[in-house]
């Protein structure tokens, strides 16, 4: 039986401190967030209910899980990824009232598992997931729980995709909000987030510039979008990889170049990957990249990079900087692989995850769905459902309210006009 | 009766030669549509059909009028707007085997919609339209015609919103694609293609530059994404104003100022309007304006700025330049209006409307709808339909390979990986 | 003997209405030349003097030389450039009190040289020129003026550098102001104006788009980097080709692809040339071109691109477009050159030269120049001279307060903390 | 006597050993460096001479000082700013066979003085400045060594500045090239290095993202560009100040808002001081910034921003996050000041200098002006001198060839024109 990270970890005060720390800092920049917390300590809309959470565990994370638990809720937590989780975050949640945190940095996959199961033991009313495993997990070890959920919300694109392989399959057996697929998630988290944050993870562990590098983005949707965007405007010579073809004329016409991965692998200096899918990069790939290059993996899970054909190619392995190990040629050239493959924003040392406030702005819409579940959860059938445009709506006037930005609204002219069809030239 | 365009005009011969070359620029820059004609000359799939048009009637719209009278069709055509007729086109238009054109820039209101009911004497069993005007019509005043009609496609945002609004009200008698919703047709005419042609219509009207220029941007949909960024691209500071607070979040999180018309009106250089809506600029705004600024709309009707108030307000009006027409207020400031407040890039003494490869992109979904109608019209029931997916993926790979970009494909193990949901971490 | 061009064109009257409102326009917009109206007209510091200008005569050229007559100078003007005369703004110049106009658009080259001489026989004693060829004319052929001429101003980088190399030669017998060496003239009126406008005007003359286009741009001094950071603004792919190493890899630092000509040849869409040399695009490159490409030069002559060269490969050549010539190769591909090889944002059809503020800029410096000449001109030697750098920051406070953009300024403690040396770490 | 840094520290096998690891790294992307230790090795060109160093010490700078070494030369080096000194690294540079290594981390002021002085006793020949503290110290307390030394080279702006003064004063005793002066060095270091590494450091230090920021830049020479125009590239809304109105005009015509300080400090998120001045930030400006601003600084010395003023004005100071100090204000606002005003792309706890690649260039023409002193000092009087331009080229075309760039070269035809002035139109 797993214990609450607090049980398990060394000096748990100076992490609690340290933790405490961080999370006061976002919190400080997540403005959606703290607008919502006034309305649910107000409010109480989670009482009674008991929400389980698989999450990256760093202190953007934290403010999420404090809120629901502000609202009311029992929260109980752990990572969604082994590298992710910062100890130290994971101890002062844990001390926060209502919530109770099982997530810790570099365990084995047993007790990755051991902890998702300590979770789920909560016997959870809502779930809220990054990648879909505590979804997963439930519906392969504990159907005896799906009677009582309410519901839950996923918030990755990848969670998203397969969380809809599931429903196709009639396997999903409770109502899923892809919180991933409203505008205000992929537009500013996956674009602005992914991209800002990857490339600040890569420029800061490696001491690597961006101006004059060809940087070769593999996926062309929001994810890859942002990483081309924010990489040209560092003066990086960006290409593009894509499988659709209508993503590859959007890349096209951008004034990105566009190449098979094959030709592509000759021209990168940096190779960041956001597909979502498996082996992107493979043996042929690395046979013709030049000595140095960087890969870098800003997918979801680390199988973009097919690292164990890059073993095989490889005379010689070395961590030549911290998060960055090199794989040596037998003709002198050296790929160095940043992250072991893993999302590069997340799981390099120095990364952080996504920027504060693009978290905010996720997370909000991720606090508001569950307040949707507990209000109007009997309403929506067992599957993946969009978030209702209202919702996301709010958030987005949450934020613009906290920017201090005004907008204008329609006049009772315009919404007649807007609505109307009679009008000639 | 409204005759022809060629029995209506002066020295026929010269227009038609004119028009031709005007055509032949346009088709060798037109690959899709070439592409196309190889495949519809040989296959004749829209032999027995009569299509009735009202479009911008200039070079890029005659490549797909002829397009599809090579394809087998009878087609009648007129303008959907009085100042965007290139009367030498129309009459090298009318000289094309299968085509009749009654377009004539110019016109009064009277031979304008007489020209449109020429079209529709022709009794089209298909409709191609730019601003819904050529559908209205039918509904209204030819309700006989609609029983024969397969179908039709609308090429605009205003005339898709319109469209939708008539469907909703149960009015929309026969199936209409939405051309302008297809992923083709919104990423490139509207944002590269309204974007690039309306900045470059100010400037050669103006002689006006961008760099340090502060550019009112109304509206954030693609149109005026596009104005935006294109204008950012210039050295433009640009300021957006928007309605729809997650359209004016996006602009926030792009780095644009967003701000209430109100004080835009006091800070802006040039004013440019996307919104589809009217009364976007009116008199408490024009009061505010500097002495000097550029009013100028991108959006298809010409009610976004309101000239009567402007009028009203002005103690002076005269034509400062060719396209340009200045209103003087009464304590000196002078307001200058483009293309009287119509399509910028399409109404001014040198306007060219949308780029030719953008168009070529537009038209080819047009043309593939246009066959989609023919082949399976039957299929369809009365009212919008997005354009099928494969009908725009086909025209992008036509385009892809045109340009001569290759792009990767799945391999198996990725399908089947992007069908699963069964992994862990 | 050539006479002032209101003798010369018919109906001068409506030429000159035209003209008059063309520079109302520029007027309008040139904020610098009307703060320095204000002063010139109060002050007279032109009295007596005599000014030769040899300048392409449009609207915003129209309004330095009325503003040099405002200040007191007999102004004598023609064009330096067959081409680039716009005949009614010559005519409503020479309408002005104090200006003789000679400049008239597509005369042969006697009657361009004609029109210089008269303006030569008018003895001036300051001389204004873009491109040289009034400096040139006079030592060649007036050598007996030399003695009573002040100094003279010349604006373009072409004539600075031909001048620095008669300066060399030690043949330039008077002081010139190389106005295009200024911080304010190489920033501005290089970067942004001829940036902007030679796109303009070429998709304007076209009505192609840049996205998605691969554009070559020869060289990369002030001109091609403003060609490059626009057309990189509309999403075009940018190459630069250059002999220089700094400046090849300032541009590969920017992002943008660098190749030798040879290579980019068969990689461009369009090629902009702005190096100021000759022979740029040469037979080879022309061979390796796709069909349908367009060639544009942005360089002062007309001899960046080999046009005989070129016409000795076609088999044939026709004008595809109004400002577009067509040369047909023998294995079918058309390679379209615009403006014959002169300066597209002045000799196309639609061209209008320079945006009006940048000029406005431009010219500003040229008339405090010609003040400080008049006020100080015995100081300077013979040869070529840097504009006073008091001057050029004098230009640029009256453009900023026209703008109405405030600044900061060193506090007393900074300006010794600037100047001092003796601080530690 | 101070004693070299392995003397001094704790566990220098191990320290030794990461240092080497960050050498290797930087070496493999310092292409620049690489191609001089051949030549170098090969030529010996520094025997004989002593080479006092005084830079910050960490992987890239130690690549210099090896390079110096491997050519023959006697290297004592120490740091030139107490925070921006990695230990193991000057560990591993002790250990290099010709270096001597006093650098320590965080030391006092005295012991950084005496490690200047441990250098100086070494009775350099040459000496190479990062802020020019060695040349003063010599100044000041070594005079009689000053006969010895050869010349010697500067790296920063600031160092420049103040060199330039003290040359003025007539004080400056032997020659210094100021190798900050140089293209390679302004351009790509300066605006490149600086301004990706700032910007990395702070979202790195924050875990704040720029999307949507207004962002305040003070000083808009080459720092502040690099910095403005990598803000602007991670989509922020960028404002600058400036007290020169040429540069505040550039600023102004790329789009960006210039704005007094005074009025800038209401309107900032972040603030980053580039001006090499002091005060620039002081009381007025603190007290009109809102809640949760950051504030960093990207010029040499710490005396950008007036902490004295600002510990004043709070009524609490707290580390808020590693790297960050929070100011808390009367009212309740909180000052978020990085790297206590230090540089913060070098005296954050993540940061790491500048990109390798910008370091391999500037200390590229170190070496090479290293290598010029030798052998042509004699030539240079004593005062500021600039890098010859063919030394300066040198580096550029070494560097292009690494990156495998080729560019095109000058025919005879092309070398004779840019020498002729006798052509016309």
């Amino acid at each position: 039986m797993t214990e609450p990270i607090t049980e398990r970890v060394d000096d748990p005060e100076a992490k609690r401190e340290s933790g405490r720390r961080k999370m006061e800092w976002a919190r400080q920049h997540m403005p959606i967030c703290e607008s919502l917390r006034t309305e649910f300590e107000a409010d109480q809309p989670f009482a009674d209910e008991v929400v389980g959470m698989a999450m990256h565990v760093e202190a953007k994370t934290a403010i999420l899980a404090e809120l629901l638990a502000v609202g009311g809720a029992e929260v109980a937590i752990t990572g969604c990824n082994p590298l992710s989780t910062h100890d130290d975050v994971s101890v002062a949640l844990d001390a926060v009232e209502g919530v109770t945190s099982y997530a810790e940095r570099e365990v084995d996959d047993e007790a990755y598992y051991a902890a998702m199961e300590a979770v789920i033991e909560h016997e959870p009313t809502i779930t809220v997931d990054d990648g879909m495993d505590l979804v997963a997990a439930i519906h392969e070890d504990y159907p005896e729980l799906i009677d009582s959920i309410v519901g839950g919300c996923e918030e990755t694109t990848t969670g998203v995709h397969r969380l809809r392989a599931m429903d196709d399959d009639g396997e999903l057996a409770y109502p899923m909000f892809a919180v991933n697929d409203t505008p205000m998630k992929r537009l500013f988290d996956n674009v602005h987030g992914t991209g800002e944050s990857s490339l600040a993870s890569i420029a800061m562990t490696t001491n690597l510039s961006w101006a004059g590098k060809t940087v070769v983005v593999a996926g062309y949707g929001h994810c890859g979008k942002g990483v081309a965007k924010k990489a040209s405007g560092q003066n990086a010579d960006v290409v593009v990889t894509e499988v659709e073809p209508r993503r590859a004329l959007e890349a096209h016409m951008e004034g990105y170049d566009v190449l098979p991965m094959e030709e592509a692998a000759a021209e990168g200096d940096v190779f960041i990957t956001t597909t979502g899918n498996r082996d992107v990069i493979v043996s042929e790939h690395f046979e013709a990249m030049d000595d140095g290059v960087l890969l870098a993996n800003a997918g979801h899970f680390d199988v973009e990079i097919d690292l164990d054909a890059l073993s095989e190619l490889a005379v010689d392995e070395y961590e030549a900087r911290d998060g960055v190990q090199a794989y040596e040629m037998a003709d002198g050239r050296r790929l160095n692989v940043l992250a072991e493959g893993r999302l590069v924003n997340l799981a390099t040392p120095v990364a952080l995850g996504h920027p504060v406030e693009v978290m905010d702005q996720s997370f909000g819409v991720q606090a508001v769905c569950v307040r949707e579940l507990v209000e109007s959860g009997e309403e929506y059938e067992a599957g993946v459902h969009d978030v209702p445009d209202r919702l996301d709506r709010e958030v987005a006037e949450i934020k613009l309210d906290a920017e201090g930005v005004a907008f204008d609204s329609l006049t009772e002219t315009q919404e007649e006009y807007m609505g109307s069809w009679q009008h000639g030239t």
